[in-house]
């Protein structure tokens, strides 16, 4: 049974992420679906990258992931079906592809080509990314839906910015536990801590001197960083609203000073 | 594989939503069920036959569509079974199927006659919605369930007011990106158009003069209007908050001058 | 086909669930998932009782229902499946095992013993519910996966107060509708009813004297008070939002005189 999953701005409100899965289950009854998130900021497509590049991995391979966000059609539009580390992604070539893959090169990116005119395309979720996705699911082969491509749009992300024993980062994310998650993932900070004390600064006066591995290390209502399940460096509070109580949002800077 | 549509207003967070699926899959262990939507606003029928009338045509005909909003029992109230186009649709006679059909006649309609004594319901989507949805996705018959009925109950919308040059129409729905869905369909606005040129009037003293394929035919932050995937006349900003910034809510009118 | 229901605080909007999802769906490509909520407030194990204690009993025997709440790791927690009414729970033994069973004892209840070393664990739910979830729904004993113990945790919960002809009681949910729900169940009510005539009490000056069956039995916009389908007496307004326009939340009192 093929399995595609969603990640789009839709919400839950309108008909529109129905009329993706009706146009999907027309195509293939029997197919597992399951969404991602559906709530997505519309356009926003750094946070769809950071949600689906954290979950997709936990799907069997050649599941196909069908992103429904900032693809309305203009002349200058791709769609395109990718192969990353064994499974399908479906989407529009807006950025978010190596967004997901950290500019790391796909396995394989075909144009989607079985659309003659494109200009009319109302939605391309159900009219267009429905059709590819299901191919793929049914375990059809990227060569009967698109021409081969050579490279992806790049996006820009800021990256951490290393300067002798300082590590300066960025918060890129909220999570609705409002623990608020920065671009320092685990090798960047291993490689550069190596094992010497820290502090990481933030706002004002606030820093954090303790890496912790477990939510629950400090007393509820104290501030604490770990590793979470993202891989990247968080800021949270024990059973407490860290973006709130510190003040923190997505783009503010974070600094953090290895002992020399 | 039987198919079962859920659009009601009982929200993500109470345990009614599960109930209605347990309910359902306890009859019908191998059904799949899709959500339409479950955040349409408390007894809001339009808002329901709007997104609903949508979503429907996306399905695979014999998919069974259960509609539970404003259905709570008194002694007036008809629960049905109807079919329309090769679709199912299940619920309370309260005026929602005359606007799911635009007040078209459906190819059958029943009053469900599987319990004995209604007074004592408390919640028909699992007592009565699920076993009516669960035997027609299973192939059953309309007969096995209810008894024919003549008429639907009816209920009133607003309709487009033509008047030589101008028409009138008002906003219906608001999607979540914002987007400003007026009553004129793309059949009624042909119709009238014949190719002329045409000045869209809302608020004091805005008006859009054109009509956009894409959203994205204007410079981002630019108002346009287009039919989108609903067919309807929707008033958007490229990537912005039409309503908001535009100040449109339901229920505001709209006018289109035909250049003679 | 098993089938395992989610009843979790990781929300919509990140990749959590997704994660989750993943998760079980490798280890069990054809189970049947179900949300119950991913709305409960967060670490409000209360809610989350309340929710899966209404919902579960609409699911077939032998469901799994995996409760993704308050379950982070220290050296105190225990992850138990816990076996009662023909249900399988999985989750940590934070007390809402209690809350569920209404301290009854459950059939059978084991503690998780599937990893050897919980301290480097950073998500039970994908790591450790997962594994023991999707066990018990392909039908393996719990003896596979687990120890048995004694005792589960218990959790205090505020019980109505029995006085004379006065029965006290308090708030414990608002639902999506707004209807205001109370810890006073139909048997403790008619226990001490005995047909008599009633008043309930609650804020300042309000009163309601009759018990309604349905909603819809006093004119919109009155208030009633009713016994719904969570089987708890409910102070609602009909078609209108009884949290607010009462003033009541969770945790406020309630009065009940009944007449001598």
């Amino acid at each position: 049974m093929g399995i595609i999953t969603l990640t789009t701005d839709l919400g839950h409100k309108d008909f529109y992420q129905a009329a993706l899965k009706g146009s999907i289950i027309s195509l293939y009854p029997t197919v597992r679906l399951v969404d991602i998130s559906h709530d997505i900021a519309p356009f926003n497509i750094q946070q769809a990258a950071f949600v689906l590049k954290n979950a997709y991995r936990y799907f069997p391979k050649d599941t196909v992931h069908l992103i429904g966000i900032d693809s309305v059609f203009n002349k200058d539009t791709r769609y395109l079906a990718v192969k990353y580390k064994g499974h399908y992604f479906v989407g529009a070539d807006n950025g978010i592809f190596s967004l997901l893959f950290d500019d790391d090169e796909p396995e394989k990116a075909v144009e989607l080509n079985i659309m003659q005119d494109l200009r009319f395309l109302h939605f391309p979720l159900t009219d267009i990314f429905a059709k590819a996705a299901t191919h793929l699911a049914k375990g059809g082969t990227m060569g009967d839906i698109g021409d081969p491509i050579e490279s992806l749009v790049k996006r820009m992300v800021i990256q951490p910015i290393i300067d002798g024993d300082t590590l300066r980062g960025s918060v890129i994310y909220i999570d609705s536990f409002q623990n608020v998650v920065t671009n320092i993932n685990k090798e960047l900070f291993n490689s550069i801590q190596k094992n010497r004390d820290f502090e990481l600064f933030f706002r004002r006066n606030e820093s954090i001197k303790q890496l912790s591995w477990h939510y629950n290390e400090v007393p509820e209502g104290e501030k604490l960083c770990l590793f979470g399940i993202s891989n990247y460096l968080e800021i949270a509070i024990n059973k407490g609203n860290a973006s709130g109580l510190l003040g923190l949002q997505v783009g503010d800077i974070i600094r953090i000073e290895f002992k020399s």
